[in-house]
């Protein structure tokens, strides 16, 4: 592609292309990928819609422009099929911390502060006698999982007067947030001396269940369990079991199965708060992916590599 | 009183005399105030009861080692005529500041994030279609009242990628968490550029309905009222008009009247989170209390000044 030539990009709504609209030497066209499109062959990096179905493998390898295949997700293993070798893909690492990290900050508050009680009584008209409350401050919470949108939960606890301990796959030193990054082999051990536990790992075979009967016996009585990563993560019916006994509760973004039927016992166990796995799905997203979109549109056209590629182009 | 003889204080609860039985030369006892006590004459210092009724002036009066009261309140003008002039009155300042800040941020994303929907679609076992929800992320943020709860609220804030602006009743040049803290003749005009209005301001004659239908109507379409100061500050018909439009949304922890009536239109009214006035009665409350208490009795045991004299001794 000579310079002087624009880099033609697809995305899949109006309001991409007219954030991009600006950026020199980039021509956005809006295309969700879903047939052929009369531009098709120009185009060198296309964005699939965020919600829907996948794209197909038959309509990107008719593409001959084609290098990069841009997700606005940051999951990424069930498109793998669809991008053709010489394509590279990028997932949409970043879009998603500040909205995922403010919804589990919500859950904690939430249920620390009872809120769902709150609500329900709302709904009865019952202002509730004065008694002592349920607070966050002087928790310790445990968060399990510590990349980017861990870190973001981090920052958001710190100011709220609470011990903060992490844990990621591997023990390291720690950073501007915290003293330590303790290893998943302390896990046992810490979650033993937390009030509220925090999930956001990255769903794999080593964390399939991580959260199961046996770990959630080690809470402390009156623990929290939050999940903001998978819902394969935790045991759904250990979980369900501490729960419907009192002994624990829990608020969850995601379920196991998900979405949950409409008789699943999680529903109306007590203590448990179940939001639609809402973590990413904000309008905190678009300004967020639109700035990643720049960015990398921006390498595209000027030569450099792009960030965030899961799977490399082999040609 | 000779140094050698502890200094005797009354406590309203068995925790608060554990918890101060370390300190040296202090003795606590026991003891609501509302009858007499053996040990009374003794009382150099009195904490009447959280919740309740105000000590009785006929019950101090006959205290005759009596120096100060100390509240565990920040309110205290319904207890200034129970104290004689020769005793000083404390208030409970900064008791409640994590509390009642934690409680704000709450409402804040419990609002933002829907959750007071999708705890009622939890009741009716609904799990929702994928739609883009709100979000606390990149909204301009007011708030009113820039005290030590003002400032607790700021602190817990900006770790969410939000914009922070600050009211207080002077202008005055910004601190270590904001660039500027604008006076109270400003707000017309900051009040037409916020998503978010927190209000924290004690109430006055100056802040009585200081958010009526005028300020109300500056906000922009979709805005958020968040008060957690008092609910006199707001004028509760003109929220509910224009929350009953949907053009605006609200979260209360204080309301006007209070208690809530059964049949009041606020707990019906769309967009609107009532909880019943539990910003401070936490179990953030305790520890907060006793460490107020230790830094009091001691200060009284060596002689020092006290802090948060609200009302001082005339003897």
């Amino acid at each position: 592609m000579s310079a002087d030539r624009p880099v033609v990009v697809s995305v899949p709504e109006e309001s991409y292309a007219a954030g991009l609209a600006s950026v020199e030497g980039v021509q956005p066209v809006v295309w969700d990928l879903s047939a052929p499109h009369p531009r098709g062959a120009e185009v060198r990096l296309a964005v699939p819609p965020y919600m829907g179905t996948s794209p197909r493998r038959e309509i990107l390898e008719e593409l001959p422009s084609l290098e990069v295949v841009q997700l606005l997700t940051a999951g990424y293993e069930s498109v793998l099929d669809a991008i053709p070798e010489r394509v590279s893909l990028c997932n949409g690492a970043g879009i998603h911390d500040a909205s995922t990290a403010e919804l589990a900050l919500a859950l904690v508050l939430a249920s620390c502060r009872d809120l769902p009680h709150h609500v329900r009584a709302q709904d009865r008209g019952e202002w509730a006698g004065p008694r002592i409350w349920g607070a966050l401050a002087d928790r310790r919470v445990l968060v399990v999982g510590y990349g980017q949108i861990g870190r973001a939960i981090v920052q958001r606890l710190l100011p709220f007067e609470v011990e903060v301990t992490v844990v990621a796959s591997r023990a390291r030193a720690g950073d501007d947030l915290v003293d330590a990054v303790h290893g998943i082999d302390e896990l046992p051990e810490l979650a033993a001396a937390c009030d509220v536990l925090v999930l956001i790992v990255p769903l794999s075979a080593a964390t399939s269940r991580l959260v199961d009967a046996g770990l959630l016996a080690r809470l402390p009585d009156g623990a929290l369990v939050v999940n903001v990563a998978r819902g394969g993560v935790v045991d759904t019916d250990a979980l369900v079991a501490e729960c419907a006994s009192g002994r624990l509760r829990a608020a969850l973004d995601v379920t196991d199965p998900e979405p949950l039927p409409r008789d699943h016992p999680l529903w109306t166990t007590p203590g448990v708060l179940v939001t639609p796995h809402v973590g990413g799905a904000t309008t905190a997203m678009a300004p967020r992916a639109l700035a990643l979109l720049r960015r990398q549109v921006e390498a595209l056209r000027d030569g450099r590599p792009l960030d965030h590629v899961v799977k490399p182009a082999t040609r």
